[in-house]
């Protein structure tokens, strides 16, 4: 089998390579060649990993990379919400135009690959329900939400004609995200645990009672694993899917952190409640109803505890440091 | 007032500028000049016109457009439902290309014009319940829909961020269609009382207890003109409109006709069922919840026998031929 990552580099890129690395396969098949490719160059790590580093969207580029001749194409590869809220230009261009582009080149190149394609609940926008029925109209009040329904309308059509056979995956937000704090204005939720996990201080800039979804990297991998290897006939035509996730608070985060790590981890949450933070996380969705996507087999954790459980298993070996 | 149209020359778009020029303006803005591009030469018929005929998808074609710095453009221009099902790339280029070059000619330009956009209730596809309401999340099934829904999310997005005012409007059938039968399969929606009026023969291809959402060409150019004057803060983000149409069986079609027309006129219609077309329109959908485009103040014909007085008044000189 020979599969094409987009956005390689990216932290779901990196696991999922991984993960597929580790288990030398997709399900039955065994991985062939694995193509990867990002605006960085991916790290390669076996002889069977040809890496690409290019502008997705540059002339030229996504029939490189369909040259290869992928079964499974898992584009990735996008502009974040902020940057492309900030950079209206740079976000058409490579999360619309960079996905039609990829989707022209497969179907110049008459191969009829299952795609996985990255999407998000921003697809979603206010006002809606606190828990988002899987048949809502979604409403984007960013452009990158805009451009990843589009991208999703694509999927579908190009699905609908036999050109590809796509799963759209509207992502929740991830965590615990390893790393660093970054700017993102999510980051919060991820940084009041992670960073308190390994004796570090972190901000919470929102009241404790704000609830959102979230899954772990490792829920994030095995949803596109799933999505590469499902029976696609029950999707018929509607290609995008809300998987589950947990949705939980900021209280319940922190109660979470304490019964694995203690008061002394949860002393380092200081409380700074910032409007400009405030302003954008409470525009966001709470909770989804995933009905169809529990029924069409994608699986999240069912907790909080659970989440904080890979983290720890994942990226700190296992146990929490003293 | 200066005004853009696109697909001027089709059928709602010669009802519209001939409304506009009897008018001599928009609500109280008297019409400066009036732009009119068509891939075939629009009637001119005023010292205010100015006809064009390109292919808007051309380069350079949209730019020369919005050089006569519109205030207001109804962009009716696209590639109909079985051609863009037939042709892929047309139906992209000129549906999803055109579209999307002429949003970035007006924001190069540095306009923000009220742009309303013709989408079409085929951004639904089944399965979907009887009557379908306002926040239903859109499947299309064609890739006209689709390409469509795709441009409603691009006039959301560039009006969120002040590029345009825009309003898209999910325009019902038309019917009364005035002029020659044609291919579309929902043709005989008109045809069945169109050619009866004036003693023509017509087939009915579907059983009479189909039910579908009509509105009159007249309440089609209402649509338009309400949408190029309304208060658009009501609508918020969420630009796109399912006007109101009356959801009307065959059945009810023909007795209306009947009540007009005598049994004379009935007899002309021929039953003839013709499972393709059957196939197609059995995916359509039925009756539309509508309340939001009622409450922001889109009015339709309130029944059949309203559509049918219409058509009579303005294609049949207010009168029942003998």
């Amino acid at each position: 089998m020979r599969i094409l990552v987009t956005g390689a580099a990216g932290m779901i890129g990196r696991k999922l390579v991984q993960r597929l690395l580790a288990e030398d396969g997709l399900g039955v098949h065994p991985i062939e060649s694995l193509i990867l490719h990002d605006v960085v160059r991916p790290e390669a790590g076996s002889a069977k990993v040809v890496a690409l580093e290019s502008d997705l969207s540059a002339p030229g580029e996504v029939e490189a990379l369909v040259a290869h001749r992928p079964d499974l194409i898992v584009h990735l590869a996008g502009v974040v919400s902020g940057e492309a809220e900030r950079n209206f230009d740079l976000g058409y261009r490579v999360n619309l135009d960079g996905t039609r582009a990829l989707l022209e080149a497969v179907r110049a190149a008459g191969l009829a690959p299952r795609v996985v394609y990255a999407s998000t609940e921003a697809v979603f926008g206010r006002p809606f329900p606190d828990v988002i029925p899987d048949d809502l109209a979604p409403q984007p009040l960013t452009s990158y939400g805009t451009q990843k329904l589009i991208g999703e309308a694509l999927i579908n059509d190009w699905s609908r004609r036999g050109l590809i056979d796509g799963v759209s995956i509207r992502f929740p937000t991830i965590c615990v995200r390893p790393g660093k704090p970054n700017a993102a204005a999510s980051g919060f939720f991820s940084g009041i645990i992670r960073e308190p996990l390994v004796g570090l201080p972190a901000v919470l800039p929102v009241p404790r009672d704000v609830v959102h979804t979230m899954a772990s990297p490792r829920a994030a991998v095995g949803f596109i694993l799933h999505a590469a290897t499902m029976d696609t006939a029950p999707l018929g035509a509607r290609r995008a899917v809300i998987p589950p996730g947990v949705a939980v608070s900021v209280g319940e985060e922190i109660e979470a952190l304490r019964a694995v790590a203690g008061d002394k981890a949860v002393a380092l949450i200081e409380e700074r409640p910032d409007p400009a933070v405030w302003a954008i996380v409470e525009t966001w969705a709470k909770a989804f109803e995933a009905k169809r996507g529990r029924d069409l087999g994608f699986e999240a954790e069912g907790s909080f505890d659970e989440i904080l459980q890979v983290h720890i298993e994942d990226e700190l070996g296992g146990r929490v440091p003293n």
